[in-house]
């Protein structure tokens, strides 16, 4: 059994209007069923961690959402953070209670808004990785490249170790389309999906080494996390923490140090991060259309002589499309978004002018 | 000074769902300012006809809203009718009551849903059809085709008569893509805009001779117009009249006989028949972006990298679109929208799919 800690932070500006700051990503139905994307987070973890050993950690703005969508947790196990401080200290804080609980417990993290097709051999990558975590590496799940994508991080990897365990030499940023060409040639390389497995000894000595204000303020928290202290000391400590993700913070230095090694992962794995992937994931209909209808907020959808074509209906309202190919329509209560699938990533551009100009009733 | 009869009928569901059963396109603003098509209508014809001298007929379902937005007519030049009996017994009945007042008038009747760029040419080829009409011919003002349109009828025309006048040999129905090029290459057709000029008693001479029943309805009709017993009078015969359009009934026949004259015109019309067409008659940004902004049911509308995107906003949503090109977007608080410009008119398959399965709640 694993302690499974799930990150829930992020509000996917690339799924604007559906997915705002107070309603993100994590929280909707965007799977095909009624679950949204963090309970079927939780589901697919279903037999490598029960509830009891299974953690959420948000910010305080979904703490109550977060609790209402996973009744089977132990209210306790929803760590809230008084303020965002990025994935090192959300993660750590998490590793930091574990460790009081079970000084050398093995931990995964996986974030909350990744859809999985294939769940048997998701967990089967999780097993292999935890073997590698037991005989001390920081693990990482790297996913198969299946195109030369630009917009993930990747790990360089090396040779092969024991079983299916291979070394990280370097964790890569976002790449150029050329150099993504090359990387998805050269066969070494993996997207990074931020899973990680680790016992959480071995990651608080590292977080330690690196990172030793951010570990000392950790301990401090988790020091007091299970006695009557525990408000007063997080919010003393936890806005003296740096914001700094896990890779920066952890990973890398790691990778140098020779301590990282990942299992590739080859289960289907989707990030959701824009309207043309989900309609990538989501059963289509015979014209190739897909429309999410998970919930009871959802419109009468006439496609009319239409293919490809993602419809997320959201206001109750008729949406009626005539002729149209490879189109996103997004429809709210109090925003319409229209665009070509193919442009989906551009949306983020409409939530950025919003920001600037103040429209915050939007975001 | 003329009699202008302004037959304000059909719900326009090319134009759905902006123009509904109950709120049809001809009172929607589609003129660039906050004037309907309706109100437009009535405005171009300033300097011909008078308030006192212009007359709408109209449905039951639209008199009110008729008479609100014309509030210089008098209350008696809007004529309703019981009952949908087709184009010849409404612009008949105006003939058969403005004949009761003064029985050789220079009538002009104007569909109530088109627009026009060019007003004093428009005004001009009025005042050289109203030369044909006074010398006794049934005039018509036809549109100088700009492309091998299908969903119009022609006029064919003869050789050119005195002035501007030519006749009309004969009146073609919507011709198919082959023939309608042929139409455009021989120079001789005109496209059908449904304007006629015509002395009263010329036309009901000629309704008399081709259509006696209709015609003797309507004689008892306006026999009865000024005295107690109108409602009474229309109530009994109006029910009786036939549907026929004044094309099948008057026209065609008339033109067999050479009755028929014409005067071309090119004065920017345009018969607002769907959303790419309105997108093509109103001014856009310097993208090629049309914004229908007429009334207070605007929202907020971004159009981020996109160009010749006809959006008509009616629901005070936020509206955003992102790298479309040549896209129509309509929302209004019930129904959505979207579909290529080119393929606006097949708006009418969703109306038509509607009305099928009883969705009258959208008509």
């Amino acid at each position: 059994m694993l302690f499974a800690v799930i990150p829930a932070g992020g509000s996917g500006t690339r799924l604007w209007p559906l997915s705002r700051a107070g309603n993100p990503k994590f929280l909707h139905p965007l799977t095909g069923t009624s679950d949204s994307l963090l309970q079927a987070t939780v589901a697919r973890l279903s037999g490598l961690a029960e509830p009891a050993t299974t953690m959420v950690v948000t910010g305080v703005a979904h703490a109550a959402a977060v609790a209402r969508q996973l009744p089977a947790l132990p209210a306790d196990n929803i760590l809230v953070e008084p303020a965002p401080r990025d994935s090192c200290a959300a993660i750590g804080l998490a590793a930091a209670v574990i460790a009081e609980r079970e000084p050398a417990a093995l931990m995964g993290s996986f974030a909350a808004d990744q859809l999985v097709a294939d769940v048997p051999a998701f967990q089967a990558a999780v097993r292999a990785a935890a073997v590698g975590a037991a005989e001390g590496k920081l693990m990482t799940i790297g996913i198969t490249p299946t195109r030369p994508e630009t917009g993930y991080g990747y790990l360089r990897c090396g040779a092969a170790g024991s079983g299916d365990v291979r070394e990280v030499e370097e964790f890569a940023e976002k790449p150029s389309a050329e150099r993504a060409a090359a990387y998805l040639r050269s066969g070494r390389y993996l997207w990074n999906a931020s899973m990680f497995l680790w016992r959480v000894d071995v990651f608080l000595a590292e977080l330690a080494r690196q990172q030793p204000a951010l570990h000392e303020g950790l301990r401090r928290i988790a020091s007091a996390w299970h006695g009557p202290h525990r408000e007063e000391r997080i919010g003393e400590v936890w806005p003296t923490l740096p914001r700094i993700s896990v890779d920066y913070a952890v990973m890398e230095g790691a990778a140098a140090a020779g301590l990282v090694g990942t299992v590739p992962g080859n289960f289907g794995w989707n990030d959701v991060g824009d309207f043309h992937t989900l309609g990538d994931v989501l059963p289509p209909d015979e014209d190739g259309n897909v429309v999410l209808d998970a919930d009871d907020t959802k419109g009468e959808v006439i496609l009319h002589d239409s293919a490809n074509v993602v419809v997320v209906p959201r206001s109750r309202r008729l949406i009626a499309a005539v002729g149209l190919t490879d189109v996103v329509i997004v429809d709210t209560d109090d925003a319409l978004l229209v665009c070509p699938r193919e442009r989906a990533q551009e949306v983020k551009a409409v939530v950025d002018g919003l920001r600037e100009r103040g429209s915050t009733e939007y975001l």
